[in-house]
């Protein structure tokens, strides 16, 4: 039996990683793959109740390396209950968000540094990277207009100021650039119909 | 201004903290000191939302590493809000429990290792150590039945296995042996007069 393969979305608010989510999902079972999803922060019954507190506005202010150490909290029940399960029985798993997330998150975003969620990343998971990874990346104002169009109440981090997100844009822009042969970057401010084929195109070049 | 004096209280279930805080804080007062008190995992609103997740029965099984993330996510809030503020401020701060907690219950009882606690303990508070720490040790049995007669429902680590509580206890102890400096042992399966004693006798030699 062959090891599932690890995928995973990234993308700042509002970039449409939902409906890239459906796609991802489509194109593997089309191609015979049993997916397996799950997001972070969350996946499992605990680590839900770590996103509600990291997402509630509620919650408030946290320091930054609370949200690190709740993001990889969450993370490590997550991985243990459902992604290295399900890898080991030679399903792909398909996670919106992982620790690219907390790199630019926490490390662009919040100021911490890359290396302080290197750190943490070889602590919680030193033998486990995605296989591959698409980013889909658009302008901040881009994504923040869709959450507002999308309605509903905005999360702690849809709250953000612009100059958090911009940072955490850079992070990820930046994160693509070093990992060119794991991390595939989406323009996705294009059109729903071009997004969807870029993400065609990237399946087909890297996991064929 | 001299800055305060970093007192933290350990032990396993049923150990007798709750009493040893209330005469710690009252001879430091007597003593002319401003104490600061607080607990882990807790301190502030965001780290007692944590605490209900680690300590709830409902919460279930968790991962070792979960748990160890958990907890330190806690302690990074208290450190940021409450302890280091006070500490600059010159007060005393009294906390029941710190990271010793983490090196017994999760590095001893879950498995996890000394080692990896001192990690998470090197990247969440490099500069800052306990000025002195009083352990009290009883008999896991002899905790177990305070418990009991105590009354009211078992969080989920007073409902842990014995061996569970065995390998936390030990793990305690070897790290008194390691830091005789910091570290006092406290017999408290003495009476309480005998152990309030020996506290006051800890203090005296100590902090004065």
């Amino acid at each position: 039996m062959t090891p599932g393969r690890f995928i995973t979305l990234e993308g700042g608010e509002g970039a449409g990683k939902t409906t890239a989510a459906e796609q991802v999902s489509a194109w593997l079972e089309q191609h015979g793959r049993q997916v397996v999803r799950t997001r972070e922060p969350g996946g499992t019954a605990a680590a839900e109740e770590v996103r509600r507190i990291l997402l509630d506005p509620a919650t408030g202010e946290l320091e930054p390396m609370t949200e690190l150490l709740l993001m990889f909290a969450a993370r490590a029940e997550n991985l243990a209950q459902i992604i290295r399960p399900a890898l080991n029985a030679g399903q792909d798993v398909l996670c919106d968000r992982f620790t690219d997330a907390s790199r630019a998150y926490q490390g662009g975003g919040r100021r911490l540094g890359i290396q302080m969620v290197d750190r943490l990343a070889a602590i919680v998971h030193p033998d486990l990277e995605p296989d591959l990874t698409l980013l889909l990346d658009v302008p901040v104002t881009v994504g923040l207009e869709r959450v507002r169009q999308r309605g509903g109440p905005a999360d702690r981090f849809e709250r953000s100021r612009a100059d958090f997100l911009e940072r955490m844009r850079a992070a990820y822009l930046a994160r693509a650039r070093m990992e060119p042969e794991r991390i595939v970057l989406i323009d996705a401010s294009q059109s729903l119909p071009a997004v969807r084929a870029s993400i065609f195109r990237a399946l087909e070049a890297r996991l064929q």
